[in-house]
């Protein structure tokens, strides 16, 4: 990111945020301690966990509530906290589901939990360390209902609020679950599937679901929010692309996951449909090896480079970048909304962690 | 159960919830459809699911707000619904840790899902038998703040509410940890323990959760809803006990799961402290043999017979079956809401299923 504007905002975002999650851990810590060692070692190793995110979808709903001159900035902090513990329980269970050891550049939560295990000699240190993982995410989703619960908004926006977030939360389940699937089929996936995947896996919620809620919040109409949650879903499409890429040709210092891991879980991404069709399926059966050695890495990037499938991918990226470009344009927002949005898919379009 | 008043307002209140639940899962099919055919999936799996359950936490509810002359019946219907989402959620997460094959005399969701997948061929079907349960199980939650969001009650009685849900059932988690890690060990551990567990895993959110929550959109007093939450915490221990009991000497046609599912996951019941207690460690390492035979349950059973472990428990359940007397009589309740709590400790008390 640039230091532009919308930079400082996201900064500033993330320090209410923060504040906001602190305090509740705070609060919540006694009461966690008295259920027992496991409620004390929530708070220890959880609260850190989710206060190292980069709460982009927290800022987003303070963001999107302070440019569209909202009023209720201590309900839109709120908001914002429960976002980033509903996404951190999502991270942690996805790490369950994909065996994936790292996360924001340290062990997952599960394998945290499966460490500590083995050092007390427990049995089944992996499977005790899923469960406790899982369990820490239900933990997360309750917090943020709690948090949700304690929003000072009109009743007739607190109940539109918080059935916003129960309906679009709900939906990355069964995308979720597809992921899953898809990772350990081998069988040829539809663009149009590995679209919808991508819209109601992130997209919406990372990006239509905090537009619309900060709006929600500031007062917004019907049609602002419905047009933020277009835009916010063409930017969410280009978000999660540039995460592929990030995923396949990325480095692990900047991305905090080991190379190749979306590659090793078998992950039906554009890359994986745009070479199976130029080359058949057998050329990416590479996608689902697991554990894929460096040297798989290189023959898989060097063959999508001869295939020129990032080009492809770029021509879709651009395609989506231009339609939200538009969409922002039409969009009935104020000014300075629309900055924000544009600067949005700009540093979507060139991130590179 | 007998055919008393109780009983029917259970059965009474299990309709009303049926038709919420209904009402909601056929408003919310499309959506999920939309998402991908494992919506569409979820719909006709997780729905039965749901409504297949006995209804206990929800009526819990129901009976709470009506006795104590409530006239938010609507809201309580819905936070009748909310809480039964909750609760299959945990049960949908439970089977996946313990590993259990069977719930409700069917196969366990994760176990139908793997079932699903190996028809399809797929890689690791348990794997993901396990994510997709997972997934279920997180849809359910964010569908019971969806239906929370819903409550009309004035916006302090909401929050109450809502809080009420998100603190008590986010205890829940570590209480699950520590029964999964007891599982996994061979220590010793504490009766204190033990009843911490039994108090957080079952007896608050399963009692002291529902009662309140229908209390409080009564409209009653602190001192009522303080004095139902310490009454809720005796049911539930007795009717924890009792479901040990049932597990330990039951038979699978009325518990619906499998002879000796406890004793095979190596749960740290009171049998299993009382019997260390009374013959050492070593005598009681049955406990936490995996699959045991019938052979092995029978051994377990005459020697908790001999030990008079089933008597010692008995007397445990007398002293808090003593103390609920005690506190329903003492509390500040309409005399019909004492009766349900009475009739409530009786019939868990007897329960045989």
């Amino acid at each position: 990111m640039t230091g532009s504007t919308l930079d400082r905002d996201f900064e500033k975002s993330r320090k209410r945020i923060e504040r906001c999650l602190s305090r509740y851990f705070d609060g919540r810590a006694a009461g966690l301690a008295a259920v027992n060692a496991w409620g004390a070692d929530f708070t220890r190793r959880i609260r850190p966990f989710v206060l190292g995110g980069k709460m982009i979808r927290g800022g987003l709903i303070l963001i999107a509530h302070d440019r569209l001159g909202g009023k209720a900035g201590p309900d839109a902090v709120k908001a914002a906290a429960a976002m980033e513990l509903f996404h951190s329980a999502f991270l942690i269970h996805d790490d369950i589901m994909d065996d994936d050891p790292l996360r924001r550049g340290k062990p997952s939560i599960h394998v945290q939990y499966a460490a500590q295990a083995r050092r007390k000699g427990i049995n089944d240190a992996p499977g005790f360390g899923r469960a406790a993982a899982l369990c820490a995410g239900d933990v997360l989703i309750f917090m943020g209902l709690e948090i949700l619960a304690s929003l000072a908004a009109p009743a007739p926006d607190k109940a539109r609020v918080l059935s916003l977030f129960g309906r679009e939360l709900a939906h990355v389940g069964p995308a979720q679950v597809q992921d899953v699937y898809s990772g350990r089929i081998r069988r040829p996936v539809s663009r149009a599937g590995i679209y919808r995947l991508y819209a109601f896996k992130t997209a919406r919620y990372t990006y239509s679901l905090p537009l619309a809620a900060g709006a929600l919040l500031a007062g917004a109409g019907q049609s602002a929010i419905r047009g933020l949650e277009d835009i916010g879903l063409d930017l969410g499409l280009v978000f999660q692309i540039k995460d592929d890429e990030i995923g396949m040709f990325g480095s692990p210092s900047t991305t905090g996951k080991p190379v190749g891991s979306d590659v090793g879980e078998g992950k039906k991404t554009l890359y994986y449909f745009y070479l199976s069709r130029a080359r058949g399926p057998r050329a990416a059966a590479l996608f689902g090896k697991r554990r894929p050695a460096a040297g798989d890495i290189s023959r898989l990037n060097a063959l999508l480079r001869t295939e020129k499938i990032p080009e492809r991918i770029e021509a879709d990226v651009r395609r989506i970048a231009g339609r939200c470009a538009r969409r922002i344009r039409e969009a009935s927002l104020p000014p300075s909304m629309k900055t924000a949005l544009s600067e949005l898919l700009a540093s979507s379009l060139k991130r590179k962690a």
